[in-house]
């Protein structure tokens, strides 16, 4: 079994979070079977954690966890705070095989959105 | 003179503010002519801020400001933070007409691009 924890900052304001939990859910139409699940994860103010959710994948029998971070530009959450959070999770469970993809702020396809968003107002 | 400002959170850490300078560039290539400048503009920690930005789109001649909220979700920033700053920009500057689009963490297109980053992993 494959999950995908969709990494996100994480508020005090509960709504955002739920926004991070309801993009979670939308991730599952463009899955191909890659993954078997996506559940969202914090850095902060909320949960789970991200030990919290790598254990999570363990108990329900994960061999892969792919931590895929929800921020827009590699700040100090990207090269130090979420790799340390791996790292340590991954001397808990070495049984399980995690991978960190890029962070979402490096896509290409960012500038052209933003355009349209320009665009339609 | 449209101009478009791409306002994002700004970081301590200067590298964050340049990925946003170097964005809105890349913008530049998806403008379909109706932004006759993209600048960016930050809440917090770097220059311009947004009350600066404005106050140069008004030196510049500009008759119309579009800010874009580069963030993920509608936190207090998209909520509260940026309106203010926008208002006050408005009473300060009463010839400009000032909009404000949809944050960017509002774009449908974002599950599947997340969903892509995880598959190239």
């Amino acid at each position: 079994m494959n999950i995908l924890l969709l990494v996100a900052h994480g508020s005090r304001r509960e709504e955002s979070n739920l926004e991070v939990d309801s993009l979670s859910k939308k991730m599952l139409k463009f899955n191909s079977s890659q993954f078997d699940k996506v559940m969202p994860a914090f850095l902060e103010f909320a949960s789970p954690s991200i030990p919290e959710a790598i254990e999570k994948c363990s108990e329900m029998g994960a061999q892969r966890v792919t931590v895929l971070p929800y921020f827009l530009s590699a700040g100090v959450h990207i090269n130090r705070d979420i790799p340390d959070e791996v790292n340590k999770a991954s001397q808990d469970f070495p049984n399980l095989e995690i991978n960190v993809t890029n962070y979402f702020g490096s896509r290409e396809e960012i500038a052209e959105l933003l355009m349209k968003t320009a665009m339609e107002k």
